[in-house]
């Protein structure tokens, strides 16, 4: 038996996490003793454990220990993080340490140090000599890249322990929870992002224009509540035509009949808006004068059109190649705090890649299966709602811009 | 090859109807030719249509025939319906005639007269010299039941030509519809059954209360627009919970947080009001004073609730013997003109069995099953909204009992 | 500051538990430090912690403890459970402690005694000098009903840490496993469960028929992998009209085709086999000759047939009285070890409310929402598997009954 | 009232085609007349209706018979087709004509000719003097686009009144129909467009390889069943994850369980499978030995990999940019003659754009919701499955492959 202690950290580490350390000791066959439990009485004040780790062998302590750092325990002894250059651009080394989507530490010389731009799946490449989550297909020949082992440490994930909607609400994904006092938090969580002078994001789905949930996204566009729109092209495209021709895919909007030709009414929206050169364009033309994209070009806040494999035209401002789309949504990305996707499992599912589990996400879908996949992605710090996105958005633009009411720090 | 003129009547029957028979009478290896095609100009006009079919033998010319009775062709020729008597209370005679849930004329005596309590899956029983829709378990030894043949006839169902939502919408069965276009067009089919004097029914799952729908459907009963209520012991278990307790299955409905022991609150509110004497009592007596439960009783509407295997308690109230809980639903449904179905699959397909197909649905679900389930009833006026029963309820009490305004023929 | 040590107990004491009874002591305002915290190493050896908990006053120290004892935690000073009379039949003492689906101990006369039949929602009767599980309204006027508080002592549930299925898979409900390994793991159980003489019970819903998979289905039943089977009016009939006509709600279950008048099939079925007696006299009678139905008379295994408001006919056999039917479910599932629930909302959610915490169980539908509402139940020891359960059965009829096996202790 | 006369040919034109030529006249206050209408014998003698529509005035007129053209009415008198140039690159003159995905004939010089490449939402561009379907930003400036009006004629849809599984499964999208007959039908279509010379295009998910249903389509591949595979990166990359380290996302194939490390898989097979220079090189050198991928290499067969929003790496071999990978679609759906799209949602909507209505598709899905989307783009040959992809795709190949069975046409 070889034996060594490692100490986990964290508001929560009484729960899952020492679970989950004890599991795998004992998968590989090995024993262990709380040495010391200490819970921190504050939110301030993180709780610790120190587990005295025993193995059969040095190869199953190793693994032991490597499966404990990913968890978040920290062995006393601890060398510097390796490093192994790019073979080529977009080769990784084989040994290459993959992110999580939590805060993760890289010790280089003796000195823990933040890894930048966090997201899952990435490799940590030293870029001006910090550490830096690196889409593999964006890493260059040459430059150092991190491998798995020693010297990496991930914060362990924490669970909200205040009184925000996140703290009650995050494990429920069901249809069957008061919609109001959700929408409420959510409200309560954007004024509180305002106040923090995080970025709230939005990420959009077509849906939303079909089922009318449209009017009141441009309502909280146009009253300074959203600072980034992730979207795609139908997005815009609905949102373009229902501005220019009054319908959504040929659907009068005000009598919800189809309209004669109406079919042909996005490829004329696209048309219109591509002719004028493009959304903002269009906007400053006087051709579009309504809708979410006017709203966004009148209040000057950023947007990004990702293409996909599904798109008429696409409109001049789509980004049809992915690698730049992804890179675009990065850059918007930053600095987020509370990002709301609503009703596009594909440009959820794409963004919740992009994101450190810290952002605080609410996903609203009309199934369960978006916020189950979501949650799976191991933020602690999620609300799925299974609802109408038509009645999200209303009763959300209700809450935060009532009459009289303005959200903090805007002068519109 | 034997040959008969059959003649269809009905006011589509250009449509769908006219390529069954066409399927019909190929599958049998048959021939026809449309001797007359009379297209109705206006709605009380209704379109005709005069087909000479050929069969190879009067046996396959008899299968086609009985195959375009069910489809409202007549044939020229035509005998009385025959009749059988019960074997014994339930069992049928082989031979009998199954019900669809269009209305249906039995020839007796040469007359043609209508069914009553039209519904699909019964026996024809002859009730008072005239003809009954009979659910089989509850016809008696020795009466008479129809066989299938002769005499029979089936109106053919007709979609609506009108501009009503249910004219252009019934095809729909989507997330992706304009839901306050929909939800406009429901609360205009009620005015429009109130003014035609036609009972309105509103079928309601638990659902309903989780997701907070439960304020604006009190109000809906408060202002004078349900004048039946069918649902089963859950659905008034949370609702009485909500008006006694404040929370709905343990959760408080102001904060959204598991109560303290809430677990226990559904049986507490059972048994409070079972100990009152049921929920009239409740109400009387000032248990209960808030809620739909609490509307219905004091605007003295009719409630139904059906037990299920799945019950807690249960309530005083609910029925617990299915046969008897069916027979007052066949009862409250009489009259009906339109039927809203929210958010429970159970009892709205209970209800879409005992429907002709004659009354106009709303079928407002979290998923297409439902609304996909009941539009293969084939009914014709029934419109599938796939939204949040909350928001749908909210939506149409704003839209129904806004300020100012009274539904007609309200005193309250 | 009030002050009082409470001990946890159990294997997984560690885990969410833990989290829980912090979460629950910080919320009240108190303190609390982990005293003592051994983790056991076996599993047979409990974990246990000794939590000192401090109160602002003996007021919240009173609701700490009381919600600690839901959790599993033990006081050091413990009295008698309290009893009161229940006021009239059906009719509890407002006190009533309300059970949960986890074994559950009753302290009488200092000593502890297991409560019987446990289940969920139901009251604490003392019955024959012992505690046992009674639906509320099957409460009798006068018998001694437990009050919440001291004396009552809720084991704390665990997770397998063993190998089994329920090991790995317990908090996955997705579409997205791999079902092999899934339907591999439950004949795995159902082998377990045979050999230890526990009853595998099987909850089937009528999509099971139209679906394609009661021909595995009856195999399982006919090669003796089922104990009881336990389901609704419509599985049956369907089963029985497919043995009968060869055909599933009218359509040929070779070529998919609508026979002509097929919508009368379910009825004649019905017919046929009320006019037989019943369905063992279908059976003996040479009616019905194969199906899930037929094999389960010949096999002699139980079956309940619970009726619904949805029901056509019903057959005799149905049960059309809810409570009645309840009862019949509770006496069947005595015993169970592992419990199917396949495609049905209702059956399934009725029997989850009915089975205690331990009994094993997979729930296979086509969406994420029964299993999700399943496991919100608290069971640690159940499968969501959203896939077709005609694929389900018939590799689970492979895995279990391949050619040259037999299950242990079958004669057949 | 002005006065014309138009002609509706084809197969059903006694079907739903006729009811919207009515409900069209009638919206426009317009008056018809059926003056002849001839019910076509068989398969390859088409239905014909001739119907006098007058209208109050002669814009009305121009307006029923422009919504009478969509649905295949073709006047008496008729023009040529107009044309006017594309402005600039991809902006099209707004009077532009947008295809549907019905075979169209443009008519130029007084002579009908077919357009190419059949797909709905282009633009008919004039190149090398015919008409072809062109996407919107595809079209170059000064290239000849046809405007809507006269001139152009669709054809009306056609539902197969043949005994394939088309036939009779059309109209069906529910998980409650038998899946084996449905199966076994998609199965016979295989073999028919097999015997035909038409391509069968596979559109693939990640879901399958997730569930296991990946080594049934490589046995489909392998045995020469696909002669297309259109997909995105994920399906890829899950594939040869699973070739090269035997885990889907990390989880071991064979146990059901997470690996150590395993989240980092894919991004390793990505890694490995980019080194050796792609797919086809991973394969030759002998990295990737077995999977749906290795197949197709293996065969030849055609794929193509476009990329998304939300792709890890990506491999080499996807096409990122998605004007590109739209064209590389086309291409590769040149000569299609069943389409079978497997739980894909992104993917499938992609393909049903590109797709004329006449190519037969099978759909499957686990909810109902991709089929209804597909099935509202118009097309009458198509089945939507809502069932398990990995069921149906053994089950697929247990009936295209079993024992001693080849496809016809392969040395295999």
């Amino acid at each position: 038996m070889v034996e060594e202690t490692v100490t986990l950290e964290g508001h929560l580490i009484d729960s899952d996490i020492l679970k989950k350390v004890f599991d795998r000791v004992v998968q590989e066959g090995g024993e262990f003793e709380v040495v010391e439990f200490r819970v921190g009485r504050t939110n301030a004040d993180p709780s610790s454990a120190s587990v005295a780790v025993k193995a059969p062998d040095p190869r199953a302590l190793d693994r032991i220990l490597e499966g404990l750092a990913y968890l978040g325990a920290v062995t006393a002894a601890l060398g510097d993080a390796r490093f192994a250059p790019a073979e080529a651009d977009g080769i990784l080394p084989d040994e290459f340490y993959s992110t999580t989507n939590f805060d993760t530490l890289v010790r280089i010389s003796g000195q823990w140090m933040a890894a930048r731009d966090q997201k899952m799946d990435c490799a940590l490449v030293l870029r001006e000599e910090s550490p830096c989550c690196v889409k593999q297909g964006l890493v260059k020949a040459g430059e150092r890249v991190a491998l798995r082992g020693q010297g990496i440490r991930v914060r362990p994930p924490e669970r909200s322990r205040d009184y925000s909607v996140f703290g009650f609400m995050s494990n429920d994904i069901s249809a069957e929870i008061n919609k109001t006092i959700a929408i409420r938090g959510s409200a309560s969580e954007m004024r509180r992002a305002r106040e923090a002078g995080e970025k709230i994001v939005v990420v959009a789905g077509p849906a939303i224009v079909h089922s009318g949930g449209d009017v009141a996204l441009a309502r909280l566009v146009r009253d300074g509540w959203v600072d980034v729109l992730l979207t795609g092209n139908a997005f815009a495209v609905h949102d373009l035509e229902k501005a220019i021709l009054k319908t959504s895919l040929g659907v009068c909007q005000m009598s919800g009949r189809a309209v004669e030709g109406g079919s042909r009414h996005h490829l004329f929206a696209i048309n219109a808006v591509n002719r004028a050169g493009g959304i903002r364009k269009a906007v400053e033309t006087g051709l579009v004068t309504s809708g979410v994209m006017y709203e966004a070009v009148t209040k000057g806040i950023r947007f990004v059109l990702a293409g996909s494999i599904r798109d008429d035209g696409p409109l001049k401002d789509t980004i049809t190649d992915m690698i730049v789309a992804q890179k675009a949504y990065v850059d918007a990305l930053r600095g987020a705090g509370l990002c709301l996707m609503l009703a596009s499992a594909l440009h959820s599912i794409a963004v919740g890649n992009l994101l450190p589990a810290r952002v605080r996400t609410v996903c609203v879908d009309m199934t369960e299966s978006v916020p189950v996949k979501l949650s799976n992605r191991g933020t602690l710090q999620a609300i799925g709602l299974v609802t109408d996105v038509g009645f999200f958005l209303e009763r959300l633009a209700a809450e935060l811009s009532g009459p009289g009411e303005r959200p903090p720090g805007t002068e519109g």
